[in-house]
């Protein structure tokens, strides 16, 4: 099988215009297929507040009501995809930018979480593994911003980018190894995380499960583990969670930390 | 050779909802391969305002300076883009929303006008025919929003949606039966512009000419004939020129103007 990267950034990557410059450095030499996900970082805020749009909470959650998705949409799917993409061709990068609606590429539904309504926000259903094999296939670097439609009324929907990566992820895994790259601002999964020195550099869901019931793994690192984890047991080959200044170190296997099933 | 149907709507038809409704019931009915260009409206502008961005002007002419950039790629290629692919996939039609950069499909240069600079514009240099004839071959619906780039460089220009539906025009008529139809508010090309009943219903490029010198033909109307004109001469089979509430007449050459080499 072939190799497929699929690599996440999140805002720490897209607010810092050096860093940003270094991953997309980093992209455009992958050593084989790649999918970028991105995540939207602090312009989206910055224009809400700019705008006087309001964040309303429910049962302590943000709400993407309809001013918040007009929002997201035009940066998420506007500026930071466009920009990516034309920093990624003038890279030779084959860059396309895509939200989960275009082309079909993911199914996805509104958002019910036990009775409670977030707003636009989507859950997905399924990826159309053929496209997005047919865009690889054909030398195509997908760029993917983290907003999705529920194809049965129209409705745009914001989405969690790690959960995108991830669907891709699992969705690709029957086509290709899927490499999934999560990228963050520390040097791993560590089990002091102020110190960089206790990465670990490989975690079974064994011993995930372990760090977790001591409290050693918490707060922000558990949805993503879920979200690693996940990945790991629908087939993807391998994840690896570590820096996005290192990226070309953590597709080579020599930093971050290295999930196992 | 098969018949590809591109179909240029603008501010007129994406700021009435009712009419964008009418509008993408068509797109997605027509009896052929279809790309969709779609201009701006009233939302960049607005948001502009909002944000308290002013206005530019050189040589009588508006610039786009940075922000006004950012405004125009966050609501043409985000929100207006992304709006009408959600609501054209919810037809069954398989809309993937691009702008000239994603994929390379148009490449474009940062426009110098008699050493007048008007800031990000782009002018259009070539079509990836290619690109665009294996996402029409498998059953996409590109929906092009009026953003291009610069691949040298990365950067970002706004670009003419006009200009834009006759380069693909032009360029996708190696391949295809090109079937160029713009909508605007009106009923086509008329000797009186207040009175629809004096529409052309064919214009040849001698008519066109003598209706310019005389003056029945002026101001908005000679860009946009000049564009359409330019099409014919670039291998186009035909252009169409009417009001978007009759596109499917308008494909039908039964409304507007037809324009003829």
């Amino acid at each position: 099988m072939e190799t497929l990267y699929i690599v996440k950034i999140g805002g720490q990557v897209i607010d810092d215009p050096d860093l940003l410059t270094l991953t997309l450095d980093a992209v455009s030499q992958l050593p084989g297929k790649c999918i970028l996900v991105h995540g939207g970082g602090r312009a989206a805020t910055r224009l809400a507040g700019k705008l006087g749009i309001e964040q309303q909470m429910v049962a302590g959650r943000r709400v993407t009501d309809d001013d918040t998705l007009e929002v997201v949409v035009m940066v998420y799917a506007g500026l930071i995809n466009k920009q990516i993409v034309a920093a990624l061709q003038c890279r030779h990068c084959n860059a396309i930018g895509l939200s989960g609606a275009d082309g079909g590429i993911m199914e996805a539904h509104h958002r019910m979480d036990g009775g409670i309504d977030y707003g636009h926000v989507g859950d997905i259903d399924g990826v159309d593994t053929e496209r997005l094999g047919s865009f690889l296939d054909t030398g195509l670097v997908p760029v993917i911003a983290p907003i999705v439609a529920d194809i049965h009324n129209g409705e745009l929907l914001n989405c969690n980018a790690d959960t995108i990566a991830r669907s891709l992820a699992t969705g690709l895994s029957s086509r290709y190894a899927v490499h999934l790259i999560y990228t963050f601002e520390r040097e791993g999964v560590c089990l002091d995380p102020d110190k960089p020195e206790t990465v670990i550099r490989e975690l079974t869901s064994g011993q995930y499960a372990g760090l977790r019931a001591s409290g050693a793994i918490r707060d922000g690192m558990i949805p993503k583990l879920d979200n690693a984890f996940a990945a790991i047991a629908g087939g993807v080959r391998r994840v690896v969670i570590g820096p996005a200044e290192q990226l070309t170190a953590l597709v080579a296997g020599e930093r971050g930390t290295n999930l196992a099933p």
